[in-house]
């Protein structure tokens, strides 16, 4: 590991808590327009149904489009397996939110602390004007954004991380994914990507299925940002 | 221009001098190897050279090749010109310095206050990992790099200001090209960007040819990055 020069993390879920704000956010709504919404389990659901539309795109079926498009027809099928009527303006909040998710306490101390020794950027399935707002909406900085919009495919496929090493001229063993999912981090590891895990029990919301343990393969695994960094050589 | 949402930043000459850094390793290569160098004589050849170098690449008569190839080719040139032979961990090192220039007094601070009312980014021919490098040495924050390196073509092609817009998700009037260098400018413009100069009298060294007034066409036209923030809408 000692080798590492740049760090990448996944967003959704590892530096960003998607549950809560979307959770929030359609309960709102709900109040708004006198109609019952249990928020958190449309969020569970929304989020779901996240890999199977990006499969759509991976496997070549359906052309490159941004998570705002699989959103909103993500969405659609969600509100209608929960029998909701909601109108579009309601529909475009909710999926406008995902532009504005609150970043995890350590993730903003954790990326200051960390990126005084690596370069630092993102590794996200989401587009880069998203991450740009994700970015700027929590205070995150990050040295430079890499989004699988680079690479035209999503996430697992080789070719979004291999991007991304060849825009920082390294060596795919010189970039370690940081992440809390184990697909993520084992297709990094697939590509020849240093893997770095990071435990995020509450990602699916309380009592949910948010990641609490390692999975073997990685080089090191990390309570959250603030311990990884005291794990990787200084 | 109010509609104006994010800022792009030519770098070399706009955000950094690149002709104080490479004329002092010039010199303190030749005193090294007890060799007189009229550093600023080679820095200004070297960088004269840049532009029909690129043009080689934008005609198409060359394949995509980034500012660390170019500059090793042109620097070999310069350095036949100038009857100086410097073995080539030397030539590395003069090669190597493009990515550590030092920003303008005002380029910091500059982007900071901008950066707080418009998203911003890099917009330059240096490829992605020289701006990265460029960004951490200056402590320059950009909240994204984009480079010409993503439109595998080079400035003032309209494809690499329109690379931009897109990944913003922005019409091109949304965006606004700050740089110092009239071609730049009307390259942005002929791609539909709004356009800001900043003049840059030093870029050259003393008493050479770097720019000190504005084009006629521009949008806006400041002294420098602090005057720019002032003239541009709240």
């Amino acid at each position: 590991m000692s080798n590492v020069q740049a760090l990448v993390f996944d967003v959704f879920g590892t530096l960003v808590d998607w549950y809560s704000p979307i959770t929030r956010l359609a309960e709102r709504i709900g109040a708004e327009r006198a109609v019952p919404i249990d928020g958190g389990r449309l969020a569970r659901a929304w989020r779901s149904r996240y890999r199977p539309a990006m499969d759509t795109v991976r496997s070549g079926a359906r052309p490159w489009c941004n998570f705002d498009e699989l959103h909103r027809g993500t969405l659609a099928e969600v509100l209608a397996e929960m029998n909701l009527a909601l109108a579009e303006p309601d529909r475009d909040r909710l999926v406008a939110e995902w532009h504005r998710l609150d970043p995890w306490p350590d993730t903003v101390p954790g990326l200051a602390t960390l990126g005084t020794r690596f370069i630092t950027g993102t590794m996200s399935n989401g587009h880069v004007r998203m991450l740009v707002d994700l970015a700027r909406h929590g205070g995150m900085r990050f040295d430079v954004i890499f989004s699988a919009e680079l690479a035209g495919t999503y996430k697992p496929d080789p070719s979004v991380y291999l991007t991304a090493a060849r825009l920082l001229e390294l060596p795919p063993e010189q970039v370690m994914l940081v992440a809390c999912h184990e697909s993520d981090l084992a297709g990094a590891a697939a590509a020849g990507l240093r893997t770095a895990y990071v435990s995020r029990p509450a990602e699916w919301g309380p009592g949910g299925a948010g990641s609490r343990s390692a999975p073997a393969a990685v080089d090191v695994a990390a309570a959250d940002l603030i311990d990884l960094a005291g794990r990787l050589p200084a």
